[in-house]
């Protein structure tokens, strides 16, 4: 039995609330139980010097925490004065994932800038932040599919993520805060609407972990995904349909 | 006739919700118009060096804006690795505003976090900040007088803000982003629920201002921060109550 | 009765000594009392990227205490390695403030840097930054007279400042520092040579501030701002004759 | 065929050099192919603020590249005034890798710093830190045996890491700095002596992986890791045996 | 023949002005030529950490220039948010070389801060700061003699510093800028009243230096240097008695 | 007798290792006595700004410390966030001291990069830089000569630095890290192959030196100094027979 009632394939409640923030091209409110998380997706019309003249796009995401979103306040880093690794490792993931299913030579030289800011936090806000993000991002693009500069959205999948852990011996799916302080090993999983996996990421400081449990953990990520991509595919409606080749609406 | 269809002494429309996020002893979101700004108040039981020891306690304030706050997206101040002027400028001045209102002796060596960020901006982002800070702030300290620290909230008067400024050369209320960027004169007044002032900044750096105008901007305030305070006193409801001395509750 | 005998309308001995660092377009040391401030004008042939190509000159400030212009010593900020909030202020201030009586369009491409250093501090440093700062820039815009540039000194006032407050419940004009550190409030004027105002900022941290004393003071800034402009006359001599149009010579 | 000859499970020739630098606690010299580390463990006498009291010890790692340690010549962070995300990924990555093997409560209030520094790098440079700190911190915690601190080296456990790929859509073992440039999916796995996982991190950014490419990488990584911990244990000799509680000696 | 005239083994005019600013211990306006530094000397009653329980005292010094004090406007160090390799250098040279003269022991745990703001530059601003520093820090210990914490002040020898160097292949003492632009070895020495040397640095870097020329050199420092101790002690007057044991006095 | 047996007049034993790092175009791992420095030469076809369009190159080097070079832990410098003092000293040394025997008109727009990295220190780690470096840059340089840019190596002659000081009393060459820190002087001595000075640098901290000392610690130095580039030649072998005109060559 889980702190909230959950069974140990069983995700928290999520909602998506696109169109969140008017200035931004894409933005969505993604709630994962009590984490909520801002996503805005930002056009850019340039690329980073390493890109130029390449005919490439590029992704980049940056990753912040309201200083309460947490129980105890923590020091904002532009305070500190520097960003730090725990904020670093989470952005950098999140851009490399969502990457990972644009069509970056479609795209062309435009850059997605996308802002993942934490009001509330209870747990998982990487993943959520990925899953979120890659709805605004779909809006983002979508307003390029109605200048005419596209005709489909340049995605080639759909992206999701969601944690998975060990409790008390036992692999559970969606870890909330008060889990994942106690778990033995946690591991996060990118995966798109295919199944292929984008990162696979797990940790076992406190405790080594055996291959059984990275494949039962394996498993529950799969369930969690699908989940989640489904949720994905209710909040962008019609937007949805103008995703990538055929091939991946019909998943 | 204003952008907006307000007239010269109209504010725009005003909304508190409090108890936003559930870590903060106090939190809104207050909207004024299209700038939201999320205010958590933090309590914590020390105090900045220079005053342990006196028996005094502290108010202080930070201010961010998300980078989608705005049309385009600015960068965060910490990947630029510091604190630039304008959000200096605007967290001293929240800082400064609440404490006025503060017993600070009777607060005692306790310090309160005001964090003040913009989730959208459409102009008067630091007014609505110290307005919306006022209200966590007095949800903070009212729940030191549920554990029985205080009897009551040791706050000697309301206090709000709001900006006033001179475009096409008619003063007007509460300016939004557009008027803002057009407005030759641009002042925030911030005054107790007294009528009493705690601010007032007002820069003519285009167009210097006559007497004259200046006296009809700080009319304008009064009325706006009359208006301000009884939105406070809505949302507070029977916390307001308990707030300071008799005196202020019969203002 | 003030601490330096002055009356509540009077202001301190101020001097002003041109030319004072041989290398600076402009230069001047200006005494306000036991106040003492470097302000030099540099001449830049071009602008800040965001007015490039727009014909437009631009005016800007920075400001700084040597480590013993106060009783203890302060540590200098290139050692803390950021400038401060406080020091942020006030350069923003003076910029503005000089900037509103430049006529940026005849100044064309160029930026003029003012840099004020307080070599001893006495209360008013901010103040006599802008007050010393008018004539310096003079000076260095004359430079641009005399090579032909101009036919007139571009700008379209004079230009002073003074700090006013409630000293023992009795307002006074240009406090020192010992009547600074006991005011109830403080404000900083800054205003034109025809009696417009370019800033107002008052301040009523500790005691909020009735209307009453609020024109007080700003009828204490005005008498004070014109016995400093004549100040600056006496010292410019023939270069303020070249100053703007016809009408300022005549105030 | 691998650029060097190697089969797809065939590691690169492993050297590892101990008493490398004279003043640390434990130091070695690795080299894997033309990949070079020097790791140097230092013992502290004391532990982070968070720890104080506990009774708990710590393991904390720093990793740098020396500016020639690649082909082309890299700025250095201190140069840059910060510590880059790559870097920091790394080292807490390697931090929280040789934690999970040390008994912290034996350890007592002591912290070992292991620093990492590249001295030229050709792939791997990440899990050949980690291989060679396990030996240069082992050496460090004998150095309190021999003192009489304790009676045995209050390891749980070797452990070291290596780093696998899909290079031409084969899986690979221990891929080098061509291979890892031109790898779809790179992952780094990081094992103890008795086969449990500590870190498994894959990334497919350029194209997203498999299920079955996943299980033949771990498998890979398997054989590698065993082959590491037997360099590992000839380089330790008789120190070596002093690892631990019996079980592990006997992996 | 020299730019302004001089002989090869003339100085500069030199004054300087002791008490220049009111806050400070001791502090001095010292010109060699057109070169002006504001040297002062701030007392602390504690040590750097490093010197706790020790009972020696500490010397330190702190060196900036104005950002006019030089043809062109210097960025100030502050808005860079570091100080240069260059400040670096001098600051710690003006400290080592006043340190050398003071028995710390006597001095007891206690700082002497010395800062030296150079306002205009000629040439030899760090050498001008050595010997304005010591001034300045005979008048800040004076301040100790006069309230009874010691009975002389605590330094063994007096101390000056200047410039030497061979331009147009003629070796020249106490070089302007103008000459110093065109050196091909520019060398500081510093030097005790008793004729010991405390820092010799010299550079050849665009054209090394012979042994004869070195010693050419080195005859001129010492007369340059015996100049401005005399210069010291006609500025110190009476203070000047009371420097040392009886032996320095004498020289 | 010195601790390690040596004569006062007698270095310790050098070895100079070319081709030690497999990417730079020079690389030696140089070691006088237990000091160890790998020393680096990056060739660069670009200047500084303000070299370009000057036909001139530039020599410019970069210094460092492992953080277990020295008997305790020293914080890496990209961690603090900055580049102290004595690095920036070491390094403005080093690139002054090899600048001074590159010939740069031949050299042409092309910059030459030093990287010191100091593995392990015991004394003399800036001259063993330097003397290193030489053979580094010699070994890049040569690159060009190979490549058909240059017929030979554009150095004017050789260069080495060695340390020089008085403990107990005694003249002493080379000091090891014991000695330097019961050296009452300490001076470092850059001279060519033809017997001139590049740079002297005595310091008497904590003892003032006579103008014996200081003749007797040159003549030492040059001794030293005479071996030192002995040893480079041996070390270049084929390769020094490239460097400079034939003058050079015959020393």
């Amino acid at each position: 039995m889980r702190p909230d009632g959950r069974k140990p394939n069983q995700t928290r409640n999520v909602t998506i609330e696109r169109h969140y923030i008017k200035h931004a091209e894409g933005s969505v409110l993604i709630s994962v139980g009590d984490t909520k998380v801002i996503c805005t997706a930002t056009l850019e019309e340039k690329v980073p010097p390493f890109l130029r003249g390449s005919g490439q796009g590029w992704i980049t995401a940056e990753y912040s925490m309201l200083p309460r979103a947490t129980p105890s306040r923590n020091q904002r880093e532009s305070t500190k004065g520097k960003v730090g690794g725990r904020t670093m490792e989470i952005q950098r993931l999140i851009g490399r994932a969502l990457r990972s299913v644009v069509d970056l030579s479609k795209l062309g030289e435009r850059t997605i800038w996308l802002d993942c800011d934490v009001i509330q936090a209870d747990g998982g806000t990487r993943t959520a932040s990925i899953t979120g993000s890659f709805v605004a991002m779909a809006d983002a693009l979508n307003v390029l599919v109605e200048k005419g500069t596209f005709d489909r959205i340049p995605l080639t999948d759909y992206l999701a993520a969601v944690s998975v852990g060990v409790v008390n011996e036992v692999p559970v799916l969606d870890l909330n805060y008060m889990e994942d302080s106690s778990a033995k090993v946690d591991m996060n999983v990118v995966m798109t609407g295919s199944g292929k996996y984008v990162e696979v990421q797990g940790t076992g400081e406190e405790t080594p972990f055996t291959p059984d449990e990275l494949q039962n953990m394996l498993s529950l990520a799969k369930e969690g995904i699908e989940q989640l991509i489904m949720n994905q595919k209710i909040a962008l409606g019609d937007v949805g349909d103008r995703i990538g080749t055929k091939e991946p609406q019909s998943v």
